[in-house]
């Protein structure tokens, strides 16, 4: 859900370790903390996202009316990567004297986002801030059978909807001062959440555990294997690098680490997507899905080069924050 | 839900406006904006609020503990406001550098509230400020039957839980430069939310319309009317101010206007709350029940002075923000 340049790095680690210990779940809840969205009887899934100028976004590159898109996007891919189907949003939001009229586009990017998925805000909270815009989102969505993290097995293929890196390219583009070429720009300022993909997914059986493309495809493979208590396995030469990489230096840490995708990462039985699936799918959604590596045995994420040498570990990167243990 | 002396004036009417004017909700969805939470099927209730260091908290003032409690205490009381049980709460910080210490203490607070009503920590997102601390604490809860701010009927009774004012007062003191009194402080700092007082009222079926008071007896009063589409009047006589106004200048307009009480205003059927009810409450609860006033036909606020002048409509004061649009 962020953007890589500005992590917190290791300052926070005592606070992620303070809620990983957390008390057991009251009755009425399914999942609590660590997934990307907790779960509630019967089949309420509930997240919550912070987008904070500065931080997630950048009103030099993306507009008001774009960063709000954007950041219901971001909660919504949450919503996706558990297989639920969004009901609406909550969004709170805090605003600098003077930016009334960026909170009003803010507001209805968010609005026009979730209204897409004949969901509704249902509210939130409204005040003003003494520093940047500041927002989180809600998102409350319903699966009566949840994808999680964990749901991964040994043998297990694992798969990726879409092109990745595109979005962190952009961002390299807009730090080094020149603005990124249209197909960058709009991976980073317009990710499509794939909630309808992910649903397609649930109903046909093709996907047992998944995660969306936040932090980079690294990082969130360490999480989806740290969860489901496996090693991820990745093979770089099957990475579906965005079109817009092309030539571009750095493509593949910018897919491992960039962040930003809002991809889904998803592990299924071994032939649940078969050819056919494959192309039905494609077709459906005009959305490419590939299969990147596979879970096994272990634990990390360690990635065959596209040259051929052996497998090696892949360093986390990505943004290491409190999202993984929601 | 907000110290007042930092309130966002008019600037934001037209978000409000904006947010006023939303598409009809989806199936699934029992209540959108305009009440103190949300409510969809078949009884969850969510609600989230902000919480941000030099609005809603100032760390001169209180320890990064207690502003963790009193958000989620300001976030429960919405709960309560609700008639709604707490499941959990999902908690959403962003942290400016070399605070990680203050957030931890901030989560410590979070966690003992919800965990003290048997609820959890859900999940939440955690990631760095470049401003000041932002919290937004989001609260799940359940109701089989809500209880709305649009339930009362004319002639109801208005009664308020506990005394009012007295953390207006204690704000008003720091901002004089002088530390409040304990009893002042305690009600600032750690105020109760009435998880419980509220069960039982609707239990008993002494409570048809409630809201929380955040805002300060008038707004929310108003909020309360306008929902209600009825007016209110109240008698200033019989407002309990908290015992630490006891000869403090202006203790009418503090508990008017002050906010950050986080007790119920809440309208019942005439003699639904009997004297042995009320006799019942205290006991039960250790905690005063007082009759403040009456819902009639018409619109807004009036208030009979206690010394037996005409009633005058008072003129909205507190906080006005998007929070009574949710």
């Amino acid at each position: 859900v962020t953007t890589p340049p500005f992590g917190p790095g290791r300052e926070f680690d005592r606070i992620r370790a303070f809620l990983r210990d957390l008390s057991p779940m009251p009755a009425g809840v399914l999942l609590g903390p660590g997934d990307d969205a907790a779960v509630l009887e019967p089949d309420l899934v509930i997240s919550t996202d912070l987008a904070i100028e500065g931080v997630h976004f950048d009103l030099d590159w993306i507009t008001p009316h774009e960063a709000g898109r954007r950041a219901a996007a971001a909660a919504l891919s949450d919503l996706a990567a558990m297989g639920a189907a969004p009901q609406g949003l909550l969004a709170s939001l805090a605003l600098p004297p003077g930016s009334a009229e960026a909170g009003e586009a803010l507001m209805s990017g968010i609005r026009a986002r979730i209204e897409a998925f004949g969901g509704a805000l249902l509210g939130g909270d409204l005040t003003r801030s003494p520093g940047p815009i500041f927002l989180d989102i809600v998102a409350v969505g319903r699966a009566s059978t949840p994808l999680l993290r964990s749901g991964g097995r040994p043998g297990d293929e694992l798969w990726v909807t879409g092109h990745l890196g595109g979005a962190a390219a952009a961002v390299r583009n807009w730090q080094a001062g020149s603005p990124p070429p249209d197909a960058l720009r709009r991976a980073y300022a317009d990710p499509e959440p794939r909630i309808l993909p992910a649903l397609w997914l649930v109903g046909r059986e093709c996907a047992r555990a998944a995660i969306d493309l936040s932090d980079g495809l690294a990082g969130d493979a360490a999480h989806l294997a740290a969860a489901s208590g496996l090693r991820v396995e990745l093979d770089a030469a099957s990475i579906p690098f965005h079109p817009g990489l092309a030539g571009v230096e750095g493509a593949l840490e910018l897919a491992l680490h960039g962040g930003d995708d809002y991809e889904l990462l998803f592990a299924c039985r071994p032939g649940a997507l078969s050819p056919e699936g494959v192309e039905e799918f494609r077709r459906t959604f005009d959305l490419e899905v590939t299969r990147v590596g596979l879970l096994t045995t272990g634990k990390g994420v360690v990635l065959s080069p596209a040259d051929g040498g052996p497998a090696r570990p892949v360093v986390r990167g990505g943004y290491d924050h409190f999202h993984d243990e929601r």
